[in-house]
């Protein structure tokens, strides 16, 4: 696909929920689980603040989307909280707000997939033994679907997106419709009593559970290049569009769950048990349990589309090794999908396969780039001089300080149960990052000089040979084609003495080629390496900084037949890799069978 | 080490028992053992069989240990059964005793140390939850003593070898004399109720366990030029002073075993149930069971000598890859020492440690090889004009039926429980040695066709170019100096239209070097490859039959920074490391920090 053709690629409103919201849209499947997990704690007590919280969560996502709006106007060309951290609070919160959110990225696959395989063995229970190579090859297929391009992995994941949203939206209108006309759907638990205090410390840790919802989020602002034409403007869309349908999912979930006192467990969750206490064993019923179960395994998707344009973002900026913005090597910014893959199916390994132990890595790292993005925002508005920049100023404020309280919360809660490891990585990849930088900097610093043309003399080559062969005959006669005949020197090293073709050498090479000197070296303690070492160092001391070894390479037809050629040549290879002054140089010569 | 010094790392006989006996020695531990597990499940009238089947297998012992003294005479060199049956019954029965003796060698590693550990945990129960992790630690424990050379693997081992043959000895002499002088020691064990008829199948199956004892002994033969000189004799003594002791120890413990009515189990085995009989509780009894546990483990020993040497000889008849034998590269047969151990903790994991399940892998690759070998002999005798040859092709030939009939009792009987597995592999590592034969040969017939020497003219050389930098320069600096400027073409791909460098490039070239065609190739594919590719293929067309292609590589100081650059030069040896008439050249560029 041609550059010209990129805009091809680039994705509709509608596709783009696909690409970048299915994180945040799943979310409806354990966010409000996760609240009432930590409040049945409480009993009674505890399960009344479920909806005031529920109506905070819904509250915190409409002031971060408030927020994130104007960011995605202000910052066409993407990067997200990295960027505008970087530009408006400098380079460390930038890099602090970039390693946040690749961890993120990289437990958003984690447990999303690891959440959708939960939810196919509660159908086939028969499976669980392979969760782990079930969540592994999930997630390989992930990656297929994606380094086959931006605009097919959208497409794919349309259809299920959308099944889910509307048989859920179907299920939660006929549950209302029932308490509204007092036929209401009965209750199927009873809440159990207490074993934990009501205390602010569990009401902040059901919030901070609850959260989980906010993941994915920032998604849309980091892609804004993905989509079509206006790019800002359709992103915002997007947005707004996506966090409607978050927002009223989340919450008619939360409310209805609740009026029917949904008890979520480890084999049903909330939106199971309102489906089994509203529509017991219908079809809707089991649409809305499918197509769940598919939304949580397709979320890692908004990683697979996230990660990469952040690494390309980093890239371009000298952060992040070059190969991930690479110009010219495939469009699809292939080795960043590679990457969060292979350390998604690592960690996943890790943890099992286990969720449960996975979830407290979450949602950290996000709120403190929501909150360093923000931030950024406050400052970017000082700078500015549009219109109505106070009242924008405003809302990221607001957005700034709520997410900030969150993060606080969200980290204290859960330190021990896993944010401690967040916490600890996201510093290091911050000083990585820098790290990188640096490296660059300096590279480029020391390539930017140029030295003059100056007058070079012809190459001086060393030959190593076992034995007079076609081999080693052609390697000679490309030693030829590079430099003269007396700049040539053949070097033999006679480790065994009782080998007759050892001996017969030095007549066969004079008849062979009289021009070429043969240097003969003995080497009594069987080491082929450092006599041809020393012959490189004696040239440098008669004045060549560069000399070039040239090797003979045998190709055999089979590539499994290499490891019957060429050791002693990778011996060599390997050790003259680095020695300073030293060109190596390999001169293929074809088996024909 | 000079070659000349290869005699310094000469065993003695003393030694040679530590690096060749062990095998066979410790299986003094299990031998008994396995033929009483059978013969236990026909009760009473079953253990009547025992003292007949060990006089049999110590008869057997004698038999194979005669033999081969005949072989290490004919066969100074080593090589043993391979080198026997191949000079002997032709390629194919040589190639059989090969891979049944390299499948022997691999299941020594992987019994004798996962037994050792298993004799350890009976000590330390402990440890048992982490017992795959200590077989691979006690693997590469021996990989590393082996790969520091015979010499000290050998010394290593004298000492535990002599504690188990005197601490053992002293016990049975105990047990005898306490029995002769009317005092003794008292019966342990009830035998158990029969489960299963007395059938010849039963005690069939009861001779090939007790024929594990057998393992081992063969691996002499092979080592003969790692003996001091005279070679033959001082191999042919050991072997003898091996076998003396094997069989001693091995009558001993199966005749005092019974006579106190010795039942093995998984917790203590025969030698321990005397120990406990005889001596309970001194120093003796655990001097002999710490003892047995290290020679089990240090048993594996034999194979890390064993392997390399045969290895090194199928390598030098082009029958192995050359990297086992190649000339100059290390002394100590340091491939087939990592290539055993490595195989064998591959072998330890898949099996879990087991050693019961390891076992039935065990003795039929030797009895094979024991029948190609004393077969071999037979043929050998036939043609030879010594004195006394019918005496010696007799001895040879009763080992040669003995053990063939015993290698199809243990083949039959062991079958189902695993020894299907080598009758499959035996003939694929045949199949595969002789395809390395007819490659080796394809191959060498090629080499040797030296072409004569003809004119050639200059290199045709491209550059391929990113920008005009300072590794770029030092690539067409060395570009000047392998041929004239006007055979280089500096080629540069602009994938990214808008990079002011690109625009610039052109004009500050040829301010740098006139008289150097730079080309300039737009790639609206945002392909790098493709058009570089399409450049040598111009140039083959223009009648250049080879092109060098001439890489910029950037060295980093710190090799972890490596991953930082060079990328698309990677790409570009990958693309052209097997294109033909493609010479790849990297010119070094070492950054300073």
């Amino acid at each position: 696909m041609p550059s010209s053709a990129q805009q091809h690629e680039r994705l509709s409103k509608t596709a783009g929920i696909g690409a970048f919201g299915l994180d945040a849209l799943s979310s409806v499947a354990y966010g409000p689980d996760e609240i009432l997990y930590v409040l049945l704690l409480a009993g009674t007590a505890g399960v009344a603040f479920d909806l005031p919280i529920a109506a905070g969560i819904a509250l915190l996502l409409a002031i971060v989307v408030l927020s994130y709006r104007q960011t995605i106007h202000a910052y066409p060309n993407g990067g997200g909280s990295f960027t505008v951290a970087s530009r408006n609070l400098g380079r460390t919160p930038g890099l602090v707000a970039a390693g946040s959110l690749m961890v993120d990225y990289l437990t958003t696959v984690a447990v999303s997939v690891s959440a959708g395989v939960a939810a196919l063995i509660a159908f086939v229970p028969a499976i669980n033994p392979y969760r782990v190579v079930i969540d592994v090859v999930a997630i390989l297929l992930l990656m297929v679907i994606n380094l086959r391009g931006v605009r097919e992995a959208g497409a794919a994941f349309i259809l299920p997106t959308y099944v889910f949203v509307l048989s859920l939206a179907a299920l939660l209108l006929i549950a209302a419709f029932r308490i509204a006309t007092g036929n209401p759907p009965h209750q199927l638990h009873t809440i159990p009593s207490a074993t934990e205090g009501l205390s602010v410390f569990l009401v902040l840790r059901a919030f901070a559970g609850g959260c989980t919802a906010m993941t994915g989020v920032e998604a849309i602002a980091n892609g804004v290049p993905a989509f079509e034409p206006p790019e800002s403007q359709n992103a915002a869309r997007t947005l707004t569009i996506l966090a409607c349908l978050l927002g009223a999912l989340f919450l008619g979930v939360a409310v209805l769950g609740r009026s029917i006192g949904a008890v979520p467990t480890d084999q049903s969750n909330v939106i199971a048990q309102i489906g089994e206490a509203t529509a017991p064993n219908s079809p809707l019923f089991y649409i809305v349990q499918i197509s769940s179960a598919a939304i949580l395994l397709l979320a890692a998707n908004t990683s697979f589309n996230g990660f990469p344009r952040l690494a390309a973002v980093m890239s371009r900026d000298d952060y992040f090794p070059h190969q991930f913005s690479h110009r010219g090597l495939k469009l699809a910014y292939s080795n960043g999908i590679i990457v969060i893959g292979v350390l998604a199916i690592a960690l996943v390994i890790v943890f099992g396969g286990n969720t449960h132990a996975l979830i407290p890595l979450y949602a950290v790292g996000v709120f403190i780039c929501f909150t360093l993005s923000q931030s950024g925002m406050v400052v970017h508005w000082l700078h500015s001089k549009e219109q109505r920049r106070h009242f924008k100023l405003a809302i990221n404020a607001v957005g700034a300080v709520t997410t900030g309280a969150v993060a606080i919360i969200v980290a204290s809660t859960k330190f021990l149960e896993g944010a401690w490891i967040v916490l600890l990585l996201v510093p290091l990849l911050a000083l990585n990052f820098w790290a990188i930088h640096r490296h660059y900097a300096h590279a480029r610093k020391q390539l930017a000089s140029v030295p003059k043309r100056h007058r070079v003399g012809k190459q001086r080559v060393i030959v190593p040979i076992q034995d007079l062969n076609a081999a080693s005959a052609a390697a000679v006669e490309y030693a030829l084609s590079i430099t003269t005949a007396s700049r040539i020197t053949a070097v033999h090293v006679r480790v065994d003495s009782d080998d007759p073709r050892d001996a017969s050498l030095p007549e066969r090479w004079k008849h062979w080629s009289p021009d070429v000197e043969l240097r003969v070296i003995t080497s009594p303690y069987r080491e082929l390496i450092s006599p041809v070492i020393a012959e490189i160092e004696r040239c440098h001391r008669e004045g060549d900084p560069t000399v070039t070894v040239v090797l003979p390479d045998i190709l055999p037809r089979a590539w499994y037949q290499t490891v019957l050629h060429n050791q002693s040549e990778l011996a060599f290879k390997l050790a003259l890799l680095h020695h300073p002054g030293v060109v190596v140089t390999s001169v293929p010569f074809q088996l024909r069978e």
